[in-house]
């Protein structure tokens, strides 16, 4: 196993401002890549404190490989419907080579209703914006004079600048699928997975996994598929503050998201089937329930340890687990001393390097 | 007079890297934060040595940004009708965070018929879209619930995360305005200036200005008008070789201009009058005329002071002169110079801090 760290604002400005937040956050990256972290990543949404301080995540990224040298910088994702492919082309290109090398790329679909509103997208198109912005990007990055005729873009023959520092491309994941048939595709495709358990069962998510391992080997990709899966970590020697602080930030995300999806109560969308009932889902949240299905991490550094040879033993042992340190408007202090004690008391358990070391 | 530090990347792949430019780059701005440098900036431009380095100039931002802390960044220009208002917001917004308020918003109009084309956007339209993309992108800056219903964009009422750092918000230029019109409507809207000296006779460029001061005063903004104006420095202790690089150099970038204004060959814009006599203007380049007429500069720390005091004669004492030191593929070794010279022998003769230093 790997682990990386997740940056989802999940803020109020009333609460933190941006200016703390990004500060905050890149002190945080500069420990993880101390501590042996894989990855950091972050998120794109708009408009609400579910996320809204993050409507650009390759700006945040641009910073943080500017001051890191060796973990990777990873989009969670770059919604595929809101930017122009050429954009998207070549602003993640930059990325790759300002990080040399260090860049992979999480498409997602997106699904909030106020966001496609803003930006006049229709959601019923997301699913073919999101197959269609992929490949032309992949093409962008990859070969000369491209003449892209797709069903929402038409350009070209254009040479895109710069053409990425990895080679053919930057690793691609597909951010997020949560149906069986999504994640098989992605698995067809060649690319790799970002997944949510907190957004799925252990059985579905299980399955998907299982699919999408199959129709990867099955199309004979080089390499091994590589998955990212997405918990909340809340982590202390104490083990009652770590789950006051889980029950306190896990409702404040349910608060905001809930606020965020509110527009789905009038919202219907065939490409989105069931997501009228999410709110009712959201709001059914129980965070000891959330906690003893391992949809969150929290307790003493025993605890997660136990958590996560049980996400193991149902998910594998090859996932990067993306770990999110600073829900909310967390205390800085409260964040850096859960991934410090993370990097110490758990991490090692898991890791090769950490292995090695204690069998020294 | 202050003085800043332009990186205007044009460069064939074959010649230099991308990674090998932005890591020289970052390296410059360092230096120049060092010598007391007050901004640096960038380009937007696509798809071809001239600048196609450069597609996002907020990503490469926020690389500079993590690694300063005093000096500006700017961008010159972001072309408006390229990136969605909601976009450029959300980014530039985070930018200005990351760096703690250092951030100066160059907005252009954009003028290669190829990046239209490609971007499926009539040039027709370029000066209407500036306007509006500069509008409502300073009302998501400076207001909630922003209901825009515009020519070319409708959203809202939406709120944009992050609100900037700056208050009311970040400066806008107003990027390479050419006629007196645009130069006076800048002025009377409060925005400040970019100008490009080479792109323009010294006479007209004087009476843009002033129009520009004039409309600015009239209008009774607060504060003073900013100018930024841009040159390429070719500077060495020996005469000959600092004259050398800028022959070269300067015929590199007019050979590269040359292929990416090819297009106007074949392309009319009433919005653009005259671009289609643009290729003819540029192949009769004549570099000893160029420095001549004071369009470039090139030569000694002696000969740039000269330069840089008729400059100052002809267009005001106010003015930062923002340079390019790194042109085309020029070694580092040889920018790294220049623009250490420049801060040790040139600037002082300029500043107030340096008049300074030189009293006592
Ligand atoms: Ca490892
Ligand atoms: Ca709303
Ligand atoms: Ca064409
Ligand atoms: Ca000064
Ligand atoms: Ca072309
Ligand atoms: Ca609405």
């Amino acid at each position: 196993m790997e682990f990386g760290v997740n940056f989802f604002p999940v803020v109020d400005p009333a609460e933190k401002s941006a200016t703390q937040y990004y500060d905050e956050s890149l002190r945080l990256t500069k420990v993880a890549e101390t501590l042996g972290f894989e990855h950091v990543q972050t998120v794109e949404h708009y408009f609400s404190a579910y996320g809204g301080y993050s409507p650009d995540p390759v700006t945040f990224l641009a910073a943080v490989a500017a001051q890191t040298t060796r973990i990777r910088v990873a989009t969670g994702a770059v919604i595929a419907a809101f930017t122009h492919p050429l954009k998207l082309a070549g602003k993640l290109a930059m990325l790759d080579h300002l990080s040399h090398g260090r860049l992979d790329v999480g498409f997602g679909r997106g699904f909030l209703p106020d966001e496609f509103e803003a930006f006049q997208v229709p959601m019923d198109s997301s699913k073919a914006r999101f197959a269609e912005t992929i490949e032309a990007v992949r093409r962008l990055w990859t070969e000369e004079n491209v003449l892209w005729d797709g069903q929402f873009h038409q350009f070209g023959p254009v040479s895109m600048l710069p053409r990425p520092y990895q080679q053919p491309h930057p690793p691609i994941f597909v951010a997020s699928a949560t149906s069986a048939e999504s994640c098989a595709a992605a698995g067809t495709a060649g690319h790799h997975l970002q997944v949510v358990p907190s957004v799925t069962s252990r059985e579905a998510l299980q399955e998907n996994i299982a699919g999408y391992r199959a129709a990867y080997a099955a199309a004979g990709h080089p390499g091994a598929p590589r998955i990212q899966i997405k918990y909340t970590c809340y982590l202390s020697e104490d083990r009652s503050e770590a789950l006051v602080a889980g029950a306190h930030y896990e409702q404040n995300y349910i608060d905001k998201m809930a606020e965020a999806i509110a527009s789905w109560a009038s919202t219907r969308s065939d490409a989105y089937p069931g997501y009228e009932k999410f709110i009712d889902k959201v709001r059914a949240f129980d965070f000891k329930k959330s906690l003893q299905d391992n949809k969150v991490l929290a307790g003493t550094a025993s605890d997660i340890r136990a958590q996560l040879e049980t996400i193991r033993g149902w998910f594998g042992d090859d996932l990067c687990v993306s770990l999110q340190f600073n829900p909310g408007a967390m205390p800085f202090s409260q964040s850096l001393n859960a991934i410090e004690l993370f990097g110490r008391e758990v991490m090692p358990h898991f890791t090769a390097v950490g292995a090695l070391q204690e069998v020294r």
